[in-house]
């Protein structure tokens, strides 16, 4: 145990490279800024996933622009100089104090979270905007937005976007200009159109967890459905496929955040499809790290090829699990 | 408006053929026996969806095999001898008597209902498969389950069927040996792989309500969500053409019978993507054979070809509008 956890820790230093020289990158899921210093030295090379709804939560007053800022700036300063993705506020849950329109929703989970509530609440959401654009100019800072079903939510945000940059250049405040921007990619008609969002964003990244929520019409949070939430399911795999596909033909980077890409078994299949950015807990990227150093391109595609005839979540499982032994990759 | 009253009523008994002699069917959704006299004289050639809820609710004990016989005989017979398909019950909602043990969900649509309830409550499942295998000695009675996600529950569902039949023939009951069982299309998994399920299935029913909502994730039961419950989405576009296109190549029959299905400005895109037979509220059955006669394949064709194009629900609206008005087809 000790020999392996030694292993891991060496590998940090090491690139996230095929053994025929393709790079990818491994990035960090993460809630707070005081989780990046442990996060680079477990091998990040940046944060793929900033959550921002620890910032809003438990609490009676909203987070200034100012006050978001710092917690931002306090993430890019602790990356020095990495790429960091901001998510805005995705929340889904009973109601806050901030926002006290909202009704009660039989099902939060297919209501108003994520883009929608962001978009219902204007003001929130341009204070959130600025305050990342703002630290922005301390780094190489991206914005991702969650739970876009259609362009159109996409384009009303992008709208906002502008709006905040125009305020901010009125108020004299540094910011960048040029921001990239992100499409959370966890709705099943967003992979479904992936194509479509291309011309609007600079980056794809896919997360897993509501998508297969919604593929699969399983509440993962519920224990008497949650052994049907499949993320090997050949319906996800053919959407994950499609998303990538499409970053691909577009000429896109393309990332994964949900828990399928801090999954082992999964490494393979997703090296081989063409993933790009790998975005997980830190405590996971050495075991994908090594994963990723034990095979060639040329291999993970043929494994990704086969695993996509497979016509059941079960069989792409235990294909998975063979492909891993017969290369002594165990966890 | 008497006119066109008249007009749809003397549709009635003409047939639902294109004008070049391509043949649809037109079906009706019911929830009550005492619907199907009328659902008839409004052109419906069979039930397409008999709902059993209503079997289900409001009572405190369960409807025995003998009660449910009785019912689904009734609509048998007064549908005197065109094809009759059940539903399994689709239940999602609070807690009933019946199913007691059924803990609180947070986001019910996305938990145990439909043949995940039914799988749950097994006994429950085998009276009521008993009662419809009974009722398909008299007429052409097809069964269809709900909520299907994977291959592997359907085949639990057919199993079940399996062991209903043995029983039946162990107590000496009539019952349709060879019923036909069909796959209802309404989680985005079974759409996205609905060729894996052809060898398993007699025939493909898309159930578009369900669909929508879980594609776009949006709860249509939330006033403030709704609006997003857009069935033109292209995203939905291409799942159901999906599923039609696995049913041609494996030679199965493919129904709708989602909301979709009654909707004339729909009408074109369905008939030209290839759907065999429209399920919908016997009310709005005049109105999508109207459109059905009033137009060729060919040009149905060309329509469902130009509404794939697009990229945006209300482009595709706009297109189908434009189409029907300058086909002079108002509703
Ligand atoms: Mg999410
Ligand atoms: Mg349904």
């Amino acid at each position: 145990y000790l020999a392996c956890r030694k292993e891991l820790q060496m590998l940090s230093d090491l690139p996230a490279e095929t053994r025929d020289g393709y790079r990818v990158q491994l990035l960090a899921n993460i809630d707070h800024p005081g989780e990046v210093t442990s996060a680079l030295a477990q091998g990040a090379e940046g944060v793929g996933l900033f959550r921002t709804e620890h910032l809003f939560l438990g609490r009676d007053t909203m987070p200034s622009e100012d006050e978001q800022f710092a917690v931002y700036v306090q993430v890019v300063q602790k990356t020095g100089g990495r790429c960091v993705v901001i998510r805005t506020l995705d929340y889904a849950g009973p109601s806050s104090p901030f926002f006290q329109s909202m009704h009660y929703e039989p099902n939060p989970f297919l209501g108003c979270r994520g883009i929608r509530l962001n978009l219902n609440f204007e003001e929130i959401f341009k204070v959130q905007i600025k305050a990342i654009l703002r630290a922005g100019a301390y780094g190489k800072v991206k914005v991702m937005f969650p739970l876009i079903s259609r362009v159109e939510d996409l384009r009303r945000a992008k709208d906002m976007l502008q709006q905040a940059q125009l305020e901010l250049e009125q108020e004299g405040k540094k910011f960048d200009p040029r921001m990239e921007v992100g499409l959370l990619v966890e709705v099943p008609s967003a992979a479904l159109t992936a194509e479509l969002f291309a011309p609007e964003i600079d980056f794809y990244n896919i997360g897993t967890n509501d998508l297969v929520q919604y593929t699969l019409a399983v509440d993962r949070t519920s224990a008497r459905v949650n052994p049907l939430h499949q993320a090997l399911h050949p319906a996800v795999l053919r959407l994950v496929k499609n998303v990538i596909d499409a970053a691909r033909n577009s000429g896109k980077c393309v990332a994964m955040c949900g828990e399928m890409a801090g999954e082992p078994l999964a490494t393979l299949l997703l090296l081989g499809l063409g993933l790009q950015q790998f975005s997980a807990a830190a405590g996971s990227l050495p075991e994908i790290k090594k994963v990723i150093r034990a095979v060639t391109l040329r291999e993970a595609r043929e494994v990704a090829h086969r695993a996509l005839q497979l016509s059941a979540p079960e069989e792409v499982r235990r294909y998975l699990e063979q492909e891993m032994k017969s290369r002594r990759l165990y966890f």
